[in-house]
């Protein structure tokens, strides 16, 4: 069973089309992403105290249905893969039930002295191996 | 020679990462897109009046360095692909030369009473034609 | 006892000052005031189907402190004023019992034919007055 | 004469209103400001460089008229207040000749390591009184 974080589309992520702007699908994923690390038990503000900087390398979305001001969605997160120094995730959301954007997530685990890449930390990896 | 628009990260668009936030790059590649499209001689705002709405159904981007406040960025715009009903653009963003971002909208002309997918108005097409 | 909504500062609406960008915090107040009138039994979504509009004429928000990724917010609303066209609703942002911003917005309602104004519909001003 | 920020609203600043998100309008104030900055030849590049933060601690804005996709802004920036510690910007903005919005903001000058108010940079105080 994958990790679902439910809430609702904000008026403000809606554009004058009257349905969700394409940019802000990836504010919800981020906090799909919060939520379902910080059930795992591992919050980011932990994470931020490791040492190590996650920053996204990729974002995709598709839109597959209209969402509009004040939909309830379902948006559901899965570990897609787990390599040793990035990680991708991928989400589903759902309206009453339809599917109406899916996306996915990659994450490089960076150091931020050297801005050069570094391994997914093992409590992350850990987490992450449990929901892949 | 592909169109080029000229714009500065604005300090909104940034995050506590220090660099920008990864959703706001879409709202740079919008920019760049309705320029690209007035330089071409058809604005949205006129393409608005066609009885066409212009969803897209699919967005990505990679960032391959770091963007930064006040950062002058160079962001080119080349139709990739031009089918009957939907058309993809692609963009990459340089900052003094080197190349930070890239990414592609994927548009998918619809019939707003409908909602379903219709043809690429022909003055559309044949821009895009020009320009693919 | 006023209605209180709680949130999560999202890492997107935080800047490279670390701390959550200006604009942001009328994302907030927004959700607040949807959740504020739909616990109140009249969401956004009966308000669109009476014929009316409701932009916001002016905005603004003071901060007292940092609020900072993941910060819980407590978003206290309270109706400031209720006229016969226009009403004030005020805000006040809490993280761990320490207020952080304050703010208000005053809403207008406009006939969307004319785009003048118009009365606040009987339905909302009760609800309102029940609050004031 | 005031400094004037020229600009097009941008269809991602829009919500399903068809005009103008109200926090957007803070977005093109902060542009209109780094401009009035830059083009008074002290950029917030060089500005971060001298030890102070610039926290907003008070934003407001009056919206007078509608502001829709693609409308060509002049943004007027005035200095309103220079206080020791704390300055005031205003703005106006006009499409067509109409002014559509208007705002200030306050910002507080901070020392970022005892997180306390501090002199407005004399290079900066300079500035703006010659702009008050």
């Amino acid at each position: 069973m994958p990790f679902v974080y439910q809430c609702r589309l904000r008026f403000a992520d809606t554009d004058a089309s009257g349905r969700i702007h394409n940019a802000a699908i990836f504010r919800y994923f981020e906090a799909a992403e919060a939520e379902f690390l910080r059930a795992a038990g591992i919050p980011y503000s932990y994470l931020d105290t490791l040492g190590v900087k996650y920053p996204r390398v990729r974002v995709e979305a598709d839109f597959t249905g209209p969402i509009v001001d004040d939909d309830l969605m379902d948006i559901a997160v899965r570990v897609e893969h787990l390599g040793s120094r990035s990680y991708t995730i991928a989400f589903s959301v759902e309206v009453s039930g339809v599917t109406r954007a899916r996306g996915k997530i990659v994450i490089c685990c960076m150091d931020p002295l050297t801005e050069r890449s570094t391994k997914v930390p093992a409590a992350l990896a850990e987490i992450l191996k449990q929901h892949a």
